[in-house]
């Protein structure tokens, strides 16, 4: 929520909307650089900044203990302070990612379709950098390093606006990224970070429709829904995940009481963490061994009547579980007469994020796949697949919850969009 | 302008409130019945549709009678009323426009991409329909069965939102295709009209993020931008083009006078019209020839100095001409200093639409095609070429000037997303 706060918002001064202005101005500025910039080049600016970092890491690593500091005398969670903290373990491995981004092929001016009409016009389909891309994000200040490096490597320029706690670790990371691309001749606007941290920049960013083509909220539903209330600027949302396993009748025990504890255990603070359990009527003589291992791996298990029936540590479900995601070892347990109403309990109270189905019946598995409007479905799999890595498509910025432009993993191809090259010899429209 | 008035909306009623959310959970009913109906099923109920469209040709012909004369009465001007006219051809052409959607490839299902991974997963890609799109437009009533038809071929449910003027010629028209819907036996609320002409509808719409995913205004700058401002669902923006054609000093002569009379004035009202010709100075000797043909076609000339110094009959631009659509039998003309010049001009005053530059030197053009900003760029062809029959993409509900999901013609295929399917055999993720 830091990032953008729900409330305290005031009237924005004359001094910061001209602050404002003068980012995006700059930001729109180094994407026509960027635009123009050759794949080599875009490169050694980011092996230039990996470096930069590595010098720069003393700077970093003391400006994130300001950050923590604060953090702890504003008792902060210890969730929040450990998505926060910053070791030399964690800078290198940010460091390292944008090496990789720096290694993955450009993805700019690919001929994405190409095609000749009678009357002779040659007609390219080719991918084209978005422009300046808007970043709101929260407390972790590796997406920093990670956002800025893909924006740059697929030619657009970034404005990241983490949240406020973890301002003074964001800037210095900036500040070394910055250093990289100057080196590399690129300008350091390329990736900007909000200069301040006063709320109402957020309202201001969220209306610089001239100067920004896309804005990329991270975080939670209120602080997605308020970009999305606000924002003049198109949304590609990166909503948690309220992601579903459903056990069908036709599943095989064991593999559905792996995927299920894989899907719901392996991470419990990652949007691609399952939340809700659906499990067929007639898998209830089945269900105390399905939930077993959640118990045993310290999982809260909440339930309705019939899963309650099952076991006495299944707590009492409330409506409201079904529309929470609990980030935590915590999962809600439904049963369902069967296939038609797992898909619609999943479209009404899932995110569109990731939903997984356990069954050896091709059929039920395709109306699945078919019907559950989400962006990645699967079939026999844990949802903690949902992931630009484990898709093979290198470094994400995370998983679009949208459903245009891009859904799933969102890696350096989905941050450009194409344009139509029309070329001619003097064709006239009849 | 009637589509969404720019004053004049009182806040509203209760009951226009619960119009509207009946209007919206009826479309995403039918929206999950349209994703899951064969190709042809859509087919048959598109075929059904064209016939009822022409059983009802009296009744259509007798509502739009009424508009007309509510038109007249109100004095629209002559190209609105224009606009706004049905007669049996045109009522005709629009039927016939319905049968080629129906003949078009169904867009859904398709695979984009497919690969697997070292662990077996196998990852597809596939196109699914959006959803439920609104479509908020002006006079035209004979874009309701375009907007329709193609919103039905790819699985999707519209709502439609018309100029007050068409109102009673689009409600016949939506009648009519409802019939040919539930012939086929799909729901009626598969193309749906807001039932009422009260301004205040279209502000309930674009807050229906639950049950609208898309939004298509199509008009002029003050709808677009209002829409945008206003709107919480994803919005593909058909605004008005405003169109470039640059003269460049390596030109044949010959080819940009064809080109310039052809992207002006083959049509003026339409929005791949040529609205500025920017010239090299270095041509200044050859402009008289070049502007030659646009005063023998009664093209009204407003020119800067230099271009005002070549013919008595050019006018004096004024700043504003370089922002102005004049969609109509005007030009704007600037002289420029070179290729750089000329990319920044469009870039800054263009809507992102169609550009065209008219050269011999290809390095020119590369950099033309590459550096102009806009959806469709052309080198040596006429501006009104961008259309998505002349792409050969078939029927389209317009030209987006939007910079993600689609740009150019959105035709049948730019109505679809896409879905991420994993099929597993119980992969667990490390």
């Amino acid at each position: 929520m830091n990032a953008l706060g729900a409330s305290g918002e005031t009237k924005p001064s004359a001094e910061l909307v001209a602050l404002m202005a003068a980012v995006g101005q700059r930001a729109r500025a180094a994407a026509h650089v960027l635009a123009r910039t050759p794949s080599e080049t875009k490169r050694a600016a980011l092996k230039a900044a990996a470096r930069a970092l590595r010098a720069g890491a003393p700077t970093i690593l003391e400006a994130n203990r300001r950050d923590m500091a604060s953090a702890e005398a504003a008792k902060l969670g210890a969730a929040l302070l450990d998505r926060l903290m910053l070791d030399p373990k964690r800078l290198e491995a940010a460091i390292v990612g944008i090496e990789e981004v720096a290694a993955l092929p450009d993805p700019v001016g690919r001929v994405l379709a190409s095609w000749t009409r009678p009357n002779g016009l040659r007609i390219e389909r080719v991918t084209v950098p978005i422009g300046v891309i808007g970043i709101i994000y929260e407390a972790r200040p590796n997406v920093t390093a990670d956002a800025g490096s893909l924006c740059v490597m697929a030619g657009n320029a970034a404005i990241l606006r983490g949240g406020s706690d973890s301002f003074e670790s964001s800037k210095a990371i900036v500040a070394a990224l910055g250093d990289g691309l100057a080196e590399a001749g690129l300008p350091r606007a390329a990736v900007q970070l909000v200069p301040t941290v006063e709320r109402a920049a957020v309202g201001l960013l969220l209306r610089m429709e001239k100067e920004v083509d896309l804005i990329v909220p991270r975080g939670g539903r209120s602080l997605i829904e308020r970009v999305q209330a606000e924002s003049r600027i198109p949304v590609l949302a990166h909503l948690d995940g309220l992601c579903h396993v459903y056990v069908h009748q036709a599943a095989q025990l064991e593999m559905a009481r792996a995927i299920l504890l894989n899907s719901k255990m392996r991470r419990t603070g990652v949007c691609n963490a399952a939340e809700t359990l659906l499990v067929d009527k007639a898998m209830l003589p089945a269900l105390g061994d399905l939930l077993a291992p959640l118990f045993e791996a310290g999982c809260e298990i909440r339930g309705d009547q019939g899963t309650q029936s099952v076991d006495r540590r299944v707590k009492p479900a409330t409506a409201a579980d079904w529309d929470t995601e609990f980030l935590d070892a915590i999962i809600a347990v439904k049963l369902v007469s069967g296939l038609d109403e797992a898909i619609a309990h999943i479209n009404l109270h899932g995110s569109h994020h990731t939903d997984t189905i356990v069954t050896e019946d091709q059929g039920a598995a395709m109306r699945f796949l078919d019907e559950v409007d989400s962006g990645v479905v699967l079939h026999n799999a844990s949802t903690q697949f949902n992931d630009g890595g484990q898709f093979g498509m290198g470094a994400e910025i995370g998983i679009s919850t949208s459903k245009l432009h891009a859904r799933g993993p969102v890696g350096i191809e989905q941050l450009t969009t194409y344009k139509y090259k029309v070329h001619g010899s003097g064709q006239l429209r009849p």
